[in-house]
C-alpha cells in the first residue's frame, strides 16, 4: 500500500512537474544591477530595513542562486562579457557583446521573445548603447562601437527603449559603417524619439515604437536628481503600459549608475540607486500579483564593483548603517559645487565649506554640535579633520591649475575633497571597500513566477540567459 | 478539459507535497563553518577550481539561502548568538548560549533529536567548548564559562563528541559549580574519554559514548597539520560509524578555524580550512547517495570574517587565485617558525629568513628567479621589500625585547614578519580585506536531501534552526 502510494505520487509529481514546465511565461521582467554583486544587495537590504522602508522586493523573490561572473577570458568579467553571458547564455570575452570569444553571433533572450512575438522593451539609466542593454540588442566584438551599436539598437525592431543617450555618437561621420544620424534612422524605421520627461510619460498605449533618450550620456544618480530625468520606477511602468498586449512581452530593465557609484566606493550613493531599482522591481512584482501564472521576474547583478564589505577595520564590529542616511548627495555632485564654488572664488577658506561637508555628509567638526544619539558617532577626529583640510587644498590648487577632470569613474583621485568627505563618513558607518574595480565576487539572482523554480543552486552567468532562453521556448 | 487537468495536477501535488513534508529525516548532517561567509565559500571555490580540485561539494549542493546573521542586539554577530540562532531558532544577543535576550532556555535542534530518540555527534575543529559545538548541548548566557559549559557537554547525554579541548578549565576548583574535573564526570556519564588520533581512528561500532578530545585547545590548521590530529572528515567519518544504527543521527561538524584565519586576514589558511571541511561534507554526501530518502545534508556558516573580497585595489582587475597554493603554512606556524628561530640566534640577519619567505609564501626578491608564467606576478618590488625588512627588523625587536604574546586572534599586529609576508601574497593574489572582526556580510546555506527543498529565498539565521525543527518535527 505504501509502495503503490508512492508510485501514485511520484506519477503526479512528474505529470505536474510536466505541466508547470511546458507553459512559457507570457511576461518576463529581468533586472540587471551594474555592479550591484552580493554584498550590494545585502548592504541595501539593511540600509533600507534600518531606515525603516523594510526588506528590499528584489531580496524577497522566493529562488535564489549564487552566480558565478568569470567571463571566459578573467575571472574578473566586464559588463560586456557578463551581459553577453546574462543574455545570450554563453561565456564571453571581456569586452564583447553577444559574440563568442571564437567571434560567433548568438541570438539573446531578447531577440528569442521577439521572435515568438512579445513585445521587447529595454531600459537603463546609464546610456542605451552601455554595454549592459546592448548585449541584448546589438552582436559586435567591441562595446566601444558606440555608433554601430546604435545601429544595432535601430535594426532590432524592439518596441521600446528607455534611458540615456549614444555618448556624442548618435551621428559619428568618420565611422567606416556610417549610414546616417542614429535619431533619423529610427524615425525611419517607425520609433517615436521621445527626448524629455514630461511627452514621454505622456505617451499612452498604442504609440507604436519608442525610444526615450533624454540625456546625453547617462542619467543622474537617484540621490542627485528626481526630476529632470524619469525614474528607473517611471521607465518601467510606462513600459509596461505600452508593451502588454496578447501577446506579452519581455522587459529588460538596468539600474546602470549602481557600478559608477560602486567604482567611486560611495556606498550611500551605491545604495539609493539600488532602492531606486528596488522601486521598479516592486511594479513587476505588483504586475505578477495580477498574472501570477504568466509572468515571471528574475533579478541580477552583472557582476560586483568594489569589494564592499559591511564591516571595516576602523568600526572593528559595529555597523552603523542607518549614518549613511547622512548623505544628501553624491561625491561627484558634490565635487561639481565646490569647484563650482571655486571658479568664482579661487580662495574660498576651508571654514567657508565646513558647514557643507556636514550638510551633505552629516560629519561634525565640533563634538558639541553633537545633539542625537548617532551624532556621537559623526563626530571628526583632529586628524581626519587635517585629512579634510588637506584634500581641500588638494583640490584648490587642481581647480587654480584649471585642469581638465577626464577619468569618468576614479572620484577619488581628481576630486580629493569630495571623495574624502564621503570616505570619512564611510569609515565612521562601517563600511569597507578593497578596490576601485571590478572584483569576482559573485552575484546573486533571484526568481519568482513562472519558470522560476529553474533559479537554484549556485551557477554561472550564462546559465541566467541558458535558463531563461529554456523557459521562452 | 485544461482545467480539469489542472485541477488534477494541483490535487496530486498538493499530495505530493504533504507527503515530501510528512516524513522527517533519520539521518541530519549540519555542517558549520566559523567565519565562513558567503565571500569565503566563493573564494575557496574558485582556488579549488583553478588548482584542478574541482567545483567545491558544499557549494554543489542544490538549495541555496543567502542567510543574514544580524543578532538580537547587534548588525554584526559574535559566534555564540550566531550559534544559537543556527542550534536553536532564536535571535539571541551576542555572547549568550542557548538562551533568549531575556534569559529564556531554548532548546537546540540537537536536543529535540536526542529526544526523538535519535543519536547526536557533535565535532569541532576548534575547542568543543566554543560557542558553536556549545550552542547545541549548553544553555549559558556567558560563553566564556567554559567549565560550566563543559559540566553542560557531560550531562547533555548526546552519544559523540570529538574536537580540541576545554582550555585549562577542565579541572577549573575555583568555580563555584565545581563538580570535579571534567573528564572524571564523563567517564563517571559512561563516556570512553580518547585523547589520542589511533585509539580514535580504532573506534568500533558498539563503543559507547565517547568524548575525543586531542587538544587542550583547538587543533591545528589544515595548512600546517595533517598527521597530530584527526581531520574534520576522519572525524565526521568516524562519527557516522559509530552514530548509524536503527534511530538515525544527528551530526554537527564545525570547521572552527576558518575563522581564526580570517580574522588574521590569512587567505590560503582560510581557503585551506574550508577545503578540509569541504572534503568532511563529501563524506556527508556519499552518506546521502547511499540513504538518498532519508538523509538531509545543510551547511552553512555562523557569520562573515574579514570582509573578504575577490578583487583589490592594488591588482585592479585581474585576480590571480592560484598564487595562494605557494603558501605553505599559516601565518602563525611561519611566525612561531621565526621566532624560535630567533629565540636561538637573536642577531639572525634578514638575508638569513628571505629564502623561507619564497619557500612559504611564493614571494620572490629577484626578478631573475622568475622561471615559470605564474612567477613574474610574484616578484616583489623595492619598497616591498623595504616593508619586509621593516617588519622583520620589528620583530628582532620584540623577542629581544621578550614580550609575551598575548592576543590570539590579531597576528597582523604582534607578528609583523610573517603578517606582512602574507598580506604580501594576498596583494599580489588580488585579495581584499576590509576588517580583522566580524561583519554583516551574510552566509550562505546549501541544503540537500530529505526537507531541503525548504532552504530556498534570503532568510535569517535563526531560520535554519526553526526549518530544521519543523523538519525533524
Amino acid at each position: 500500500m505504501k509502495t503503490k502510494m508512492k508510485i501514485l505520487l511520484l506519477a503526479c509529481g512528474a505529470a505536474l512537474a510536466a505541466g508547470l514546465h511546458a507553459a512559457a511565461p507570457k511576461y518576463v521582467f529581468m533586472f540587471i544591477g551594474d555592479g550591484m554583486g552580493m554584498p550590494q544587495r545585502m548592504v541595501a537590504e539593511d540600509y533600507s530595513r534600518r531606515i525603516g522602508r523594510g526588506p528590499l522586493a528584489m531580496n524577497a523573490l522566493p529562488y535564489q542562486c549564487l552566480t558565478r561572473t568569470a567571463s571566459a577570458n578573467q575571472l574578473i568579467t566586464d559588463s560586456a562579457a557578463a551581459a553577453t553571458a546574462i543574455a545570450c547564455g554563453v561565456k564571453a570575452n571581456n569586452g564583447a557583446l553577444g559574440v563568442t570569444p571564437d567571434g560567433q553571433r548568438v541570438e539573446s533572450v531578447a531577440e528569442i521573445a521577439k521572435g515568438k512575438g512579445m513585445k521587447v522593451g529595454v531600459i537603463t539609466t546609464v546610456t542605451i548603447v552601455h554595454a549592459t542593454p546592448a548585449a541584448f540588442y546589438a552582436h559586435r566584438k567591441n562595446r566601444g562601437d558606440s555608433y554601430r551599436i546604435a545601429l544595432d539598437l535601430v535594426g532590432s525592431g524592439f518596441d521600446f527603449f528607455a534611458g540615456g543617450g549614444v555618448y556624442n555618437k548618435y551621428d559619428d561621420k568618420k565611422d567606416s559603417q556610417y549610414r546616417g544620424n542614429v535619431f533619423d534612422l529610427a524615425r525611419a524605421a517607425g520609433y517615436a524619439v521621445v527626448r524629455e520627461k514630461a511627452p514621454f510619460l505622456a505617451l499612452k498605449p498604442g504609440a507604436g515604437k519608442v525610444w526615450g533618450v533624454f540625456a546625453d550620456e547617462g542619467l543622474e544618480f537617484d540621490i542627485d536628481d528626481q526630476d529632470t530625468y524619469p525614474t528607473l520606477k517611471e521607465m518601467v511602468a510606462k513600459g509596461v503600459e505600452l508593451l502588454d498586449g496578447p501577446g506579452g512581452f519581455f522587459m529588460m530593465a538596468e539600474g546602470g549608475k549602481v557600478d559608477y557609484a560602486a567604482h567611486a566606493n560611495d556606498a550611500a550613493t551605491t545604495i539609493k540607486d539600488i532602492i531606486a531599482m528596488d522601486d521598479a522591481v516592486k511594479v513587476a512584482r505588483a504586475f505578477l500579483e495580477r498574472h501570477p501564472d504568466e509572468t515571471l521576474v528574475v533579478v541580477t547583478g552583472d557582476h560586483e564593483t568594489g569589494g564592499l564589505a559591511m564591516g571595516f577595520v576602523g568600526t572593528g564590529s559595529k555597523f552603523h548603517i542607518q549614518l549613511l542616511e547622512r548623505q544628501k548627495c553624491s561625491t561627484e555632485s558634490f565635487m561639481k559645487r565646490i569647484h563650482g564654488m571655486l571658479k568664482e572664488n579661487p580662495e574660498m577658506p576651508f571654514e567657508t565649506v565646513k558647514p557643507l561637508v556636514t550638510e551633505n555628509f552629516g560629519l561634525l567638526f565640533d563634538a558639541d554640535d553633537a545633539k542625537m544619539p548617532d551624532d556621537k558617532l559623526l563626530v571628526l577626529s583632529a586628524s581626519e579633520i587635517k585629512e579634510l583640510e588637506d584634500a581641500y587644498a588638494a583640490d584648490v590648487a587642481f581647480v587654480k591649475a584649471k585642469k581638465q577632470e577626464t577619468r569618468k569613474h576614479d572620484v577619488r583621485r581628481r576630486q580629493k575633497f569630495a571623495a574624502t568627505a564621503k570616505r570619512l563618513l564611510g569609515n565612521h558607518t562601517g563600511v569597507g571597500w578593497s578596490s576601485g574595480a571590478h572584483t569576482a565576487l559573485p552575484t546573486t539572482t533571484t526568481a519568482q513566477g513562472c519558470g522560476a523554480e529553474k533559479f537554484i543552486g549556485l551557477m554561472e552567468n550564462c546559465d541566467i540567459g541558458r535558463r531563461l532562453k529554456e523557459i521562452l521556448r
